[in-house]
């Protein structure tokens, strides 16, 4: 059999093929959409192999290569689109025993591909006083190499953008699965076409980030007896040019009060939150912001006391997909979306159109130069079909829609093919068998994306097979 | 003579009187505008005042108050709308000697009145690896009281907006102009009613600014065959949100190379410059832009030795006033205008309407969360006539004009009288004693800005006065 000549070939590299643990490992936070829930539930790999070094990766794709088996990376699989899911089934490459820091200065951080974003934030702060300019809200768990393999921005983006704005990324290491991997050294234009790939481009083995300034940031809840009053101070203050924020995201009554236990005590159920992260120094423009748009600093963390601020989780857990997450706690059958507005009266029409089948949460971000709202908003989720409609009616209002119930890279972006990143899968994956299925273009070259229903990767797992 | 009886109560404060070198005391740069230069020429003090302390700023403020004198405050006189010339003569007090860094820490400086930018980022740069957010071209000379009274912006708006937006100026103290003056700690909204007035609402002794991380910054200048196409190139890194840039200019050709000898041989008569300032990491991407542009980094400053480096001004100093100061070197016949342009079809109208007439400089900065063109264009002069039609060009095509040929607040501004600063002044400086014929609001309530004539203070020196 081809998978034991491949195991063979690997020698003495960890591997794991107990069905449960593999299942385990095979997974990641696809079940917030009850679409890819439906798609996906019974996807499993065959094996799961985890190198310790680029030496190791090296290895394994030279002899998935030879033996023609999937290889599926994943860093602490908590990408919510199914990205590190192994549709063919074959190998999930486990990277997160790569997870050396390997150098640091003042302004970037090289690390290993499987380092959690938060130990490397710790490392960099106690030695240079410098942090990475943004993370996803799973910060505490997520790989750096995961996250730009397969995340977007998050806590940072207000001030630095997402991923994929040039200077975001300063280099990469991949290596390529081919008869004889490559090792290459990635820099410039060519990152863009092997970030934000969900690892079709080759196995990211380092990351090289840039950080920036530290600060002892204070978390901070504005409520607002208006959802559209506290949307409006989120933008002011997102386009205050010299209140140094780090998070600026807006969640409507009544999820805020539903869905943060830890911190309803500071509020009503009535209450529109604004959820803030901002510099110590920032702080008196802030309130004095927030007062003149009659809002109310229900809480800030520098006036707790430490014991009792142990309690809560920090705010950025509030945000992001972690809003979602806290609300299918409480109410598993919601769900969520993906959006953009590009300005305050296209949210203003949307919330007037979907009220609280839909109630907001907007994320304030710096998208090419511009102030955007980037919403997830929550989904009170009744039937595929209504989802539909409500991604319809946000596009035919002139609000973008990233879908988050696809697994591929073309229907939960831009809709488009990056031409870049295809003739570069061409090169670095030739025989296509890093995470087959997820690059529409590759496997699919002529699909009309168009069509109402979603693409449907042929050499998905069977659910007989599985 | 009430002179002095006020030099007599004033005791052991250093006085100068003597006539030239009061009248150098009593200018600043107001003779860049040939308007200005015919209007203000004559206009000299009757006394130079230096206190060297808060208590001796009370002292004569006590005694201006107690005899009726006129104080027009001074920094370095780097101002150049006649800011800190005393109009109805008087004293000029001058608090170039009130110069001490009071406090630092890695996010904040206290420093008096009278200290010059450029020192205070040696020190807080040496202490805590940190520097101030922005500055005015006159760096090197300019004093922090000066810059807030009677600033804007500059090298660093386009990451942090300007003077006027909230949380770039954490503190001021001012002393009032009372018959037993106050010592007025300013913070939170009261500090926009303060700054930016020119000094006539109270005398600033100590101003408290945020820090932001210092970095090792490249200059740049990348050279473009066409202006509009670098205009198009310095938009575009403008709204690159992770490009960490401190200044981006542009100088359309001839007057690059006509006006900036010391860099001229890197670069033909037809270029047109961006001026750049760029964080080290942030090079590698900005080289790619550029390139995608089309356009030729010509220098930057990491390649050039150090003894050769020394020839050459800073690019800051190509840039904000000092691209006037330099084209008024080598032709004493030009002037200027301040500008603003919403986007660039605006800059492209205007500069298809006017040409070599106005030949382009570009400012882009950050100004209420949006990237704009901030304009500060060479006006090839023939009249009085002809500037105020190029004035009227702009406001016909929807582009704000700050006027830099008006004296006062309100005309070279917004064009409306700020109630709040009106307020304050009552209160600060019942008498009106303070830099008198600056704010047209407190001298004549009535005035109705849309006439065509520029307002003019009843109580400017007569020229035969002077
Ligand atoms: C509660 C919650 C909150 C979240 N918040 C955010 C957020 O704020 N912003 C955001 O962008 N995302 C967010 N996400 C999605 C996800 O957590 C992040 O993108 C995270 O950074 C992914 O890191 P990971 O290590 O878990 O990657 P994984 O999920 O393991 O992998 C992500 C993708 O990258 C690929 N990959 C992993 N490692 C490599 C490698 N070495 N080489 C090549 N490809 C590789 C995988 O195949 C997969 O396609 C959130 C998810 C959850 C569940
Ligand atoms: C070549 C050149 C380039 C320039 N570039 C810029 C630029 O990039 N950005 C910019 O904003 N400006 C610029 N300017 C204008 C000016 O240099 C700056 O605003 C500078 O910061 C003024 O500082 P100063 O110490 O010279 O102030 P002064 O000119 O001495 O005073 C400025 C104003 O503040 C008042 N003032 C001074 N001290 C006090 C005090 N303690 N209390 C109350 N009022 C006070 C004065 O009365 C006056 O009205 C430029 C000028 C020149 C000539």
């Amino acid at each position: 059999m081809t998978l034991d000549a491949f195991r063979n070939d690997i020698g003495s590299i960890a591997v794991e093929d107990n069905p449960k643990l593999v299942q385990k490992k095979s997974r990641d936070f696809y079940w917030y959409s009850p679409v890819l829930k439906r798609q996906l539930d019974h996807v499993t790999a065959d094996l799961i192999v985890s190198p310790k070094s680029e030496g190791e990766v090296v290895e394994v794709l030279a002899a998935a290569h030879r033996h023609g088996i999937a290889i599926t990376p994943r860093g602490a699989g908590t990408g919510n689109y199914g990205q590190a899911m192994p549709l063919a089934g074959g190998v999930v490459l486990n990277l997160a025993e790569m997870n050396r820091i390997i150098e640091t200065s003042p302004v970037h951080v090289k690390a290993e591909t499987g380092a959690i974003l938060e130990k490397i934030d710790q490392q960099t702060r106690a030695a240079h006083g410098s942090e990475i300019r943004f993370f996803p809200s799973t910060y505490r768990t997520a790989t750096v190499g995961g996250f730009v393999a397969g995340g977007s921005g998050g806590v940072g983006s207000i001030r630095w953008g997402g991923l994929r704005a040039l200077g975001n990324i300063l280099g990469l290491t991949v290596v390529t699965c081919e008869a004889v991997p490559r090792v290459l050294k990635i820099e410039g234009a060519d990152i863009l076409k092997v970030a934000h790939a969900y690892g079709t481009n080759g196995i990211i083995t380092d990351v090289t980030l840039p950080l920036t300034a530290a600060y002892d940031w204070i978390d901070g809840l504005v409520g607002f007896p208006d959802v559209m009053a506290a949307t409006r101070f989120a933008e002011a203050l997102a386009r205050q040019d010299g209140i140094l924020t780090k998070e600026i995201a807006v969640v409507a009554a009544p999820v805020a009060h539903d869905y943060f236990p830890h911190y309803r005590r500071f509020f009503e159920r009535e209450t529109s939150l604004v959820v803030v992260i901002a510099a110590p120094h920032a702080m008196d423009a802030l309130a004095l912001l927030a007062a003149h748009h009659r809002g109310d600093l229900v809480y800030r963390s520098d006036t707790v006391p430490p014991e009792e601020k142990r309690q809560f989780p920090p705010v950025y857990e509030l945000c992001w997909n972690h809003t979602t997450m806290r609300g299918l706690k409480v109410d598993p059958s919601i769900t969520y979306l993906q959006t953009q507005y590009p300005d305050f009266e296209h949210v203003r029409r949307i919330h007037e159109m979907l009220g609280d089948e839909m109630p907001l949460h907007l994320e304030m971000i710096r998208f090419d130069g511009r102030i955007v709202f980037s919403g997830l908003p929550i989904v009170r989720f009744t039937s595929e079909e209504r989802l539909e409609e409500i991604i319809a009616i946000h596009e035919n209002n002139g609000c973008l829609v990233f879908n988050p119930h696809r697994y591929t890279l073309e229907e939960g972006g831009m809709k488009q093919t990056d031409a870049g990143q295809l003739a570069f899968k061409g090169e670095a994956d030739p025989k296509g068998l890093l995470n087959p299925g997820k690059m529409v273009a590759w496997e699919n070259p002529d699909y009309d994306f168009n069509q109402k229903r979603s693409w449907v990767f042929a050499g998905l797992q069977s659910m007989d097979a599985a």
